[in-house]
């Protein structure tokens, strides 16, 4: 049995370097690829899958994992080896079902439709994007036809983001939360923010950047910040984390690397025993995006966090912020303004922006909307849900790179992240009751350590909700927290400031 | 046999991907990855470098090759399907002697080596990285045993960087050349080249590499400069170049873009019929080495290449350069100098740094030099070849980056690349008689061109001295060119200036 748990890991180690080498080529595409590497890139990420895929749905696996049964259960349920047993089990016969070279289209595509998607964007032309937005479509379709479902045919998609998630279950948290939001957005007092969105010198952001990545717990020489027109976090092992964020945007870029931030410190802060496991990684897209939000919103928009970091950031931008004191400047970041741009979004309009997507791609992958038809119908959801107009596709229907690369069933998360950091959260705030006072002092190391030592070290040994179920006592999603916060957050606000 | 060769092709193509994803990696681990990478990397370097090698020595490959050589012969020597059996065939046929686990160690173990390398190197420090070296070496022996030989164990080391040359071939080669540049250099008159030692501004730098390479013949969106410790330049494919080189060193970067970007031409100049397949290289790095020095030297050093780019780069960094008329600077650049760093070696003193190494590395594969002796054998070798007295192992032995990863028998291709250099100049000054008149004018596309069409594009598809025989209509690699170009350089540089 040794030597069949020895073996399983030695072959899972090196699907592992294969699926971290592919990360490696994804992160290079979009951070320091020149154009016409584009074909040649597309061809090596479908060969290094296809034979991850190959070597992952191997009959022999399957025979491993079986004669590996006694000893995974007579071991504890959350200890390493029973839970590589158990959620390599369960991958397994998830990826088996997926015939090896749909899977290696997949992936062809998807960086290909990248490419067109970047063209596309800037010309604000949806009509150039639309066969490759067909192409990952249909092979989604194919997908979805290896799997049965339930509720719905999005459902095979969800799960590869939010395993054992129903498509019916997002509908009732976002059936809550719709109504809600919108009614906060109403009634939101209107808040000068234009401050946020003059140019700030790229030099400046990048150091101010950097200090702050220096706190956040990140040991050194484990992490880099790059440039990006989509910012984005990956890793290649939990001492090599590459986040990125953006100069262009206004003081964006600040909530963006505090944001990738959060995703990079779950990578940082999985056990070293789980690496080059497939335990190494977040239960799910969800509990990662609870912790980038908690990071960028709960800690990077917070009172006590400003109050040790306001002063640092007006003398690195004396010209941009001077005159505006710490009382109008967290009032900005904590308005609540409908937008266009889902990640320009402030938090209580964000949700809004992930529900219209949420239900336009249940229709494109049910077959009820057309991908052509997606322009008009983005523009009505936007008006619905936001009461804005879409001026054009740069700015609504094109704006995320999502899509492009295939990843469709990845939206939901953002929103049940929101939703899951509250519920985080509160754990956090009954553990560390000093919390405030340490942020005052710039003091964060507390906070990242308990996350690391309750959340991020579990890896995905446990699933999702008895991962949230272990800091919160339950299951259950519950968006109450969430709406109290923002509740709470918009009557804080000036009134007509 | 149609299928037999698509199959083939197909194959091929699937391992081409996995060496340049593993070329993606090792560009990463030198250029932007945080140093707590490394053991994840040399994994999945190893893992990687494991499949490829498996794939490739895979009985099906021979059974095909096998089956392939009627068509073979029924085609034109150099037509791209008989060179890609007849060259994949011996490719095969060398590797299957080869254990994949040895392959994977040596892959693992040079990735290690050159973390080992930076630093030993930053601390000067021979003894910490001893082991490291010893391992490299003692995986190179076990890998010569894989192979027979008839003049040197040192050959089928050679043989990785330069196929078909036997070690007796380059000594010939070196015999010659040995006592004639030790006398060019020993009467050659003083020189001051001080001013191209001070500090250069990194941003100047930058841009007036860009602008340079520019004029070179890349097409737009192909190919990337980064900053790096030791120059080097890699493709992933030929619309995906990357060059690197460093801004510390007083000017030294600009003929290190230079170099780099002869060998970033020659990977881009590949018949697009090549691409994904073995032939999509060059045949040795003897040739690959000669386009280098073409474009750093025999361009770059030129008076008309200089006639108008001097101007531009006194513009640039007036405060280093405005008293330095062009005839000062051409005397600097053109200069002999013994140093102790090989990198930073004049044309006529670089290759005897080339003959230390070529001697010292054939004592330590036949074993008549133990690795813990390298440095006094060194510093021996650096007093009876330049006649200078080496401080410390930083600006000895532990200069360079290649025996830390792996890479001996690398070394000789260097001097190789620079004699060759020069008999295919000659060929070039034929074709295009007013070359000089070109450069002038600051025109690089003609040349750049003729070297595409006639040699770049050939790729692998000729062996290296088929290659020569070509372009020179000789298939010796004389050195007479060579050094009548060194001795007429010397003689014209102003004496005792």
């Amino acid at each position: 049995m040794d030597a069949d748990l020895r073996t399983l890991k030695e072959r899972l180690a090196e699907i592992f370097d294969l699926s971290r080498a592919m990360a490696v080529l994804s992160w290079d595409q979009k951070v320091t690829m020149p154009t016409g590497g584009h074909p040649a890139r597309a061809e090596s990420l479908a060969t290094l899958g296809r034979i991850a895929h190959e070597r992952f749905v191997d009959d022999e696996i399957g025979f491993l994992l079986e004669r590996l049964r006694p000893l995974e259960e007579s071991l504890e349920y959350d200890s390493d080896d029973a839970s590589l047993i158990r959620v390599t089990r369960r991958d397994w016969e998830k990826q088996r079902r997926v015939p090896t070279e749909l899977r290696a289209e997949m992936i062809r595509s998807a960086a290909l439709g990248n490419q067109v998607w970047i063209e596309a964007r800037a010309s604000s032309d949806f009509a150039s994007f639309l066969p490759a937005l067909r192409r990952n479509l249909e092979l989604k379709q194919r997908y979805v036809e290896c799997f049965e479902w339930a509720d719905s045919p999005y459902t095979p998609l969800l799960d590869d983001f939010e395993p054992y998630m129903q498509t019916s279950e997002v509908a009732e948290v976002f059936g809550t939360i719709r109504p809600a939001l919108a009614e906060l957005v109403r009634e939101a007092p209107e808040v000068d923010a234009s401050f946020l969105h003059q140019a700030f010198p790229p030099d400046g952001q990048a150091a101010f950047y950097g200090r702050l990545l220096e706190t956040l717990g990140f040991d050194e020489g484990s992490y880099r910040l790059d440039p990006t027109v989509h910012p984005f976090c990956t890793s290649f092992s939990r001492r090599d984390v590459r986040m990125t964020t953006r100069f262009e945007s206004g003081l964006d870029g600040l909530w963006s690397t505090l944001h990738e931030s959060g995703h990079g410190l779950y990578a940082h802060g999985i056990a070293p025993e789980l690496e080059r496991t497939p335990l190494a990684g977040a239960p799910s897209l969800g509990l990662n995006e609870s912790q980038s939000r908690t990071w960028e919103n709960l800690v990077g928009r917070s009172r006590p966090f400003w109050l040790h970091w306001y002063e640092p950031l007006q003398a690195t931008f004396r010209e941009q912020l001077g005159d505006i004191d710490l009382d109008a400047f967290l009032a900005a970041v904590n308005r609540a303004e409908p937008g266009l741009i889902r990640v320009e979004a402030d938090e209580t309009t964000y949700s809004l922006h992930i529900i219209l997507r949420f239900e336009l791609e249940q229709r494109l992958v049910e077959g009820s909307l057309d991908p052509a038809d997606l322009p008009e119908a983005w523009s009505a959801g936007m008006a619905e849900l936001l009461g804005v107009d879409v001026p054009d596709d740069a700015h609504g229907v094109l704006q995320d790179i999502h899509w492009s690369q295939g990843g469709i069933g990845y939206f939901p998360t953002y929103a049940l992240g929101n939703v899951i950091s509250l519920q985080i959260w509160a754990a956090v705030q009954d553990a560390i009751p000093d919390l405030d006072a340490q942020m005052e002092a710039g003091e964060l190391h507390e906070l990242a350590g308990w996350l690391r030592d309750n959340l991020y070290s579990l890896g995905r040994k446990l699933t999702p909700k008895e991962t949230i179920e272990r800091l919160t006592g339950s299951p259950t999603i519950d968006p109450e927290p969430y709406l109290a916060y923002l509740r709470d957050k918009l009557a804080a606000l000036p009134a007509g400031a």
